[in-house]
């Protein structure tokens, strides 16, 4: 049509809006990888049967439209502020959610947090079976209860406020009475433990440590969600979670950062990313110049910072690549080398945190043909 | 700066993305008028102490955030699924949430639901000050006893589930034991029960009988909120809404809809639209046109439908107006008037029902200046 | 951590802030199937060149982000509101685009749109070769030149201000001067149009005769895009794309409608939804109940519409599954079969229309174990 | 009604999706003070008339949609790439542009951008009366002849790339040749700029510098916008822009940080904010607590860092305020004064910079009601 006469102001339109919210599982894709599934897990939530504020359902339900995969109920045993108005005992959480979570195809978990002052701490035992036996005033006992049900045991939020690695972990620790520590509990992401993890050979976790809705934590819009635990496991199951668990086959997802074990981080970054193969043309100047076009069929972003020059080959230094999209740069070409041409530019992924503060090297494969 | 050699593709930015959700209150400005305020409550809300799955006090805060004014607890009395976990009596869920309503400001308002099968189906009865009272095998009598409370009553979500006007209704408002009906329950819209409140002179309402999250009802981003009853009133106390709810003062905002009566409709658009003065001046055609600036002070919306051509003046048939803003319109004037003109354009607002299924008639009050 | 003296009200969180937007190619999935690429393409457009008012590179750029695979530039040879300023001849549009559509894989094709009143209106001729040499008084010999160029050739926006089927049309119809016809244009659906692709076997075609900026005319947020052609191609290259539209292998996708013939709709749909096996459990009243899960791989929404009861089997009537995402629905199976049940629940899929209103009509198939 | 049989999994809804983009206006609120008005202004603007790639008139809907009150046209005298197809003179652009302007009651302003090598760079004149005056090779007499013809003159992007403070600019600074520089550009800040207008009492100005379309440089959703200079007038004008301009009334707003001088960065803070007064409680430990109300009832939002306890009251020491919202922040209070105190609580305004790296200090004004 022609539409000459048209600026914006012929026609104005009516929208029509959304009359319900819509209730619905987004899925959100990280790479499988070796024969591993990544599975997206929480391993720490809480109900109005300790210090939470919703029933149990509403856990399962919220982990369902947010993509999870399993999560664990992990009530306090020693601290019930509701008690006065919700009875029944600690495993009765996992109880009322457990029917809901087998309809709903979301491996739910039994749990427990053990809490105590400084310095032990608060410690999660998951995969419990009954977790009204840690109900015990001696800690360790408490711990070795938990143990004995062949529990996975992590240690929770160390810190100043609630403790960090003294005698007393060393202590359970020698005796093998936790597995894991958390690198990152609700917001907050806690270097040392990341450290100590890779020194003592424990398992790193990530957990919201909900209280209150997810979303008064988190932002779910533009591909956000709350803090997980990314478990690689050889099926979908409590028992693959399990042994993928005390495998320390984990990486914590928080904030658009992967945090964990570079033996991890880099196949799922390698199944996320591709650079497409470029033909070189010489521009206007008589310079060999191109796009390079970046593409990212995972849901997480990345944020990359490249070597800037490398084999004659100029690249912009810092790249954003968001969830499920392609991005362009531009490059510049200064060699006399003509064909075919494989060049492995170095890049670090900023937002792959292989140690604490340590961003993981990695490579951009790029095929030139060059005329 | 010259970017002639930059398309979309040398530079890529790093994106800062929000690492927590804010929990904040939004302000959502519906204009006051005639030195009444206009206060947004939300009188049917459920909690774990009936069928609801949350703890009161988050009730007080997802209303806190939508920007409400009051809200009103309304477990049921004779439905409480929960109760083997669930103990504590049925004024409970208020005297909890009470002093969070205090601290934020809100006013939190006692009330129970009244659960009966057909024909009688549920009431509310809000401002009560003790629902255990109502606990009692005889509907009538448990009616009685909320009006001797001098709790406002409203009869809930009429239906073909839950029952619709007949002999017990009939009975129950020549009695005097009901004062207002829901004319929209959650998300559906009842027109029989807005012209029942207008035959029988009945207070209309609009109530989100959340049970679940609200999020999970209602998408709230877009200037999306629940359903909720604009109370029109002389003061923002819990005396000034029961008055004004005697009074009958009330409209229901839902879906991008306001549903009431037209002495409240039509002051709620006068002061939230207004047309910009205008300068005719002939195009290039030799017709005088112009562009008229509609604005929107309110975070309402505005679904139009003029006349087209009204004393020689024509505008599209339809004009929306979002939220907060201003919409151009383009328009014609073939009159050969010349000096300055007053026009009340007619235009139906259709997301405004003064009746079942019938649009506001007004005017758009347009100043031109021709040359 | 202890959170039970925390409501929402001890922090408050620093939020970062977008600094830039982000330019990217959002990929947008939409199935292949029986061995055809599906192309999301677009051969409306125009720029400064004729009407359109921004240079034709920013068309390029447009449609990568949106995530296209090929666009022609179809300028009006009668008319060039701005030729005063913006000189060149007809294929000038083209020829600037062409090498940054070439380093960013994106397919451009030269074309134009010949410009006449009604009766006939106006026609796209797109693979044209020179658009210069259609600048001719005469239609009918425009037309056949644009044909003798082995342009492929389509009707635009048949409609009563631009003319509709009459005896002009017989006349290029039986010389074979066009074949195809705009079914969409911009935002204005042609059930006509697509009545009449049928009864004369011609190729359906959807575009967005852009103007101004591609925001102006679509929301291209929550997975919302321009009209668009698609183009069920055997390989993507601008002959891939000539051969299948002269084979009459498209579809439109327009507002979240995908509109075309039946045998291309269906393997979109059956590529896209999938249904998880189900077992069947008994609920609280002893009647098998359960949840399907109803899967969506690509980025189109589907609104199903299903016979609500089939087999013994209820299901919601209305189920909205959005784009890549999973809906969960619940159901209540009423037969006394136990064992592995294969069942095809019929659904008409309420936005693709294999005919003008005309849903098109599916199954849902479900396995089912019943214990 | 009862829902308990429902958990998120009985009906699935249909939900409306926009069908077209909506052009309008969004009101985007800045306080004015003093008498001044707030006006929003962006003086550095290219076009296709230079090595921009849109027709003038988008740059008015692009302004118009944002909210802004002012632009000015600046295409480059000296470089203009596409004069091959895109011809006319150096006024063009303005001209064209004009009548929608007026017509949409935006005020556009006749400019452009004297483009010279390092060591003087671009500097923009605007206000102009004929921009062809300025085509002349000596930069002194083209800089001459502008402030000939009263422009204000403003010096772009002080930089590495186009020239920073140097012998030239001194000569320049000392005829008096101009009279403001650009502390923003597009997306980069000049601290060194904001001290040199702070030393040699200089206009502050921030611009978008845009070539390309709005949108791919600044993200507008979530209150976003491009780069602007706010200034100061005593009215909506041309001459009110200019007497402000050379009055050095302006501030820069980019990327929800306000920079500029003190004196009207602190009104703005003033008019914006408030806090609620608020009736002190003794919680359950016996220590008076409670809860503050922080209102902003502009468009902007605050980064505020606290001193943390002052006056025996606690305040979180990050508190984020988002636009048009409230906050709500917890509090102690440990003295023993009881009755009515008025305290000023200290507040950095962390994305309010008064100069280079320096957040303006302010205080939270804040009633309290003891028991």
């Amino acid at each position: 049509m022609n539409r000459n006469f048209l600026f914006f102001l012929t026609i104005s339109f009516v929208i029509l809006i959304n009359i319900k919210a819509q209730v619905y599982r987004k899925e959100f894709y990280i790479p499988d990888f070796n024969g591993y599934k990544t599975l997206k897990c929480d391993f720490h939530i809480h109900t109005i049967f300790s210090d939470g504020y919703v029933w149990p359902t509403v856990r399962v339900q919220e982990a369902w439209m947010e993509g999870l995969d399993a999560i664990a109920f992990t009530d306090h045993i020693e601290y019930r502020p509701f008690k006065k108005d919700v009875i029944s005992d600690h495993n009765r959480a996992f109880e009322i959610a457990q029917e809901l979570g087998q309809r709903s195809n979301l491996i739910v978990i039994r749990g427990t947090e053990i809490t105590r002052r400084k310095p032990m701490g608060h410690l999660n035992a998951i995969f419990t079976t009954d977790n009204n036996a840690m109900d015990l005033k001696d800690s360790i006992q408490a711990l070795s209860v938990a143990n004995q049900q062949k529990a996975f045991v992590f240690w929770n939020h160390p810190s100043n406020e609630y403790g960090k690695w003294s005698a007393i972990q060393d202590n359970l620790f020698q005796k093998g009475l936790f597995q894991g520590i958390e690198v990152v509990n609700s917001n907050t992401y806690y270097p040392d433990a990341q450290q100590w993890c890779i020194d003592k050979n424990l398992t790193m976790m990530g957990t919201s440590d909900v209280h209150n809705l997810i979303t008064f934590d988190y932002d779910l819009s533009r591909n956000g969600h709350r803090t997980i635990t990314l478990v690689f496991t050889k099926d979908r199951s409590q028992e693959g979670i399990k042994e993928a668990l005390i495998s320390r086959r984990t990486a914590i997802c928080w904030n658009n950062k992967i945090i964990g074990r570079e033996e991890f981080l880099r196949p799922i970054f390698r199944n996320s990313i591709s650079v497409a193969g470029i033909k070189l043309m010489k521009n206007g100047k008589g310079i060999y110049s191109g796009i390079l076009f970046i593409k990212n069929i995972s849901g997480l972003s990345f944020d990359l910072k490249t070597s800037g020059t490398y084999g004659g080959l100029s690249l912009p230094e810092k790249i954003y690549v968001p969830p499920v999209s392609t991005v362009a740069v531009s490059f510049d070409y200064q060699n006399t080398f003509k064909g075919v041409s494989k060049i492995e530019f170095p890049a670090e992924v900023l937002n792959f945190l292989a140690g604490p503060g340590k961003a993981m090297h990695e490579s951009l494969l790029i095929n030139l043909n060059i005329e």
